[in-house]
């Protein structure tokens, strides 16, 4: 029954991993479109969401039933309630990637990004991306330097941010109000991108380490 | 024991209809404080986000140690897995009505609403009471008519949040990036606040009924 259980465990944490790293696909091309201009690209990762959102619900109904039916207590029962809240977060996370290309589509033949904010669209991608390929590794080693990385990333996410919108409301600087209006979502999508990845990184440390300090003590 | 779980169970949704409570009141707080300057009240908003996050740790905790001495299945174990789902869709919204307040407080003495989109912002701070409202009355009645009209209300919120974009970007209109960036984010997170009412709605409705259709059967 016990290997059982650790099999079933050992499966739900390749779930997470392969929600992580359809993710850290998600923002890459989400990203590019936007960059580039890809249509075709944007199109892929609209479609691609369902994909996500079949993993969530896989994981979640074995979550349910691996409680249901081994009843697990103590750390077991903390992991698997963890593994539900990190299905939620990547799912959202997966949604973002999703709002991303949709701007990307929206403006196109144009960029969604002005010139003057690519280079910092340029920075969110890449540590978003990064980002989310840490998660897919943390939830396979439970290393807890790659949780400080994802931590070290979203630190740069929100520097982006702040510049982003330090840039926008600089003396002299002249946008559309749709150049406006795409710049403000797009940063706000790229944070709560790092804010998700560091929620689920915290709870991973949380259960790896007992600490119950931080957000992560929140299972 | 079932006595005992009974009550435990009755607590904890005692527990949700509170935050529910506590929710609408920081938003129609936060909206007030938004449209009328008002910096104090800005700033309880914010202050009070902490009391919403402690209720929340409760609900968790109480949730993980129901599942763990209880061991139950079946309906009751998803609806305390609901209900885990429900407090952090709570605390979410908790967390936008304190974004919406920090805007207030951002812009003061000026108002961070301009004149050209005043009356829908006051539309959506009503829409967004109402629903979170009838989310602490959906928790205790379980009326499947309240949870119709909180789809209503985020209809309501998505019109208000189209129509706020297309003023916007329509032919003429002029307005500072301060202003444009305001406007992008607060009909973003009052569309994001109406999003979670319905999300909520749909696992109650799931519980209620057994309707596996809907976002709801993804407790």
């Amino acid at each position: 029954m016990r290997t059982l259980f650790t099999a079933e465990m050992s499966e739900l944490a390749g779930d997470l991993a392969a929600m992580a790293r359809h993710v850290s696909a998600a923002i890459d091309r989400a990203g590019e479109a936007l960059l580039t201009g890809n249509v075709e690209l944007a199109q892929k990762v609209i479609a691609d969401d369902a994909k996500l959102d079949d993993i969530e619900e896989t994981v979640d109904e074995r979550c349910v039933l691996l409680i249901a039916q081994q009843q697990p207590v103590g750390l077991d029962l903390r992991t698997i309630i963890a593994s539900l809240r990190i299905s939620a977060a990547l799912e959202r996370m997966g949604d973002l990637a999703q709002h991303i290309a949709e701007d990307a589509r929206r403006a196109y033949p144009d960029s969604a990004v002005p010139e003057s904010h690519s280079d910092l669209v340029a920075g969110m991608v890449a540590a978003a991306k990064t980002a989310a390929d840490e998660i897919a590794e943390l939830i396979e080693d439970r290393d807890l330097n790659v949780a400080a990385r994802i931590v070290s990333d979203d630190d740069t996410l929100d520097q982006l941010h702040a510049e982003a919108y330090k840039r926008l409301l600089a003396d002299g600087f002249v946008a559309t109000p749709q150049e406006v209006l795409n710049i403000s979502l797009l940063a706000r999508y790229f944070e709560r991108f790092g804010d998700h990845a560091v929620g689920i990184s915290r709870r991973i440390v949380y259960l790896v380490t007992g600490d119950h300090t931080g957000e992560g003590s929140r299972i």
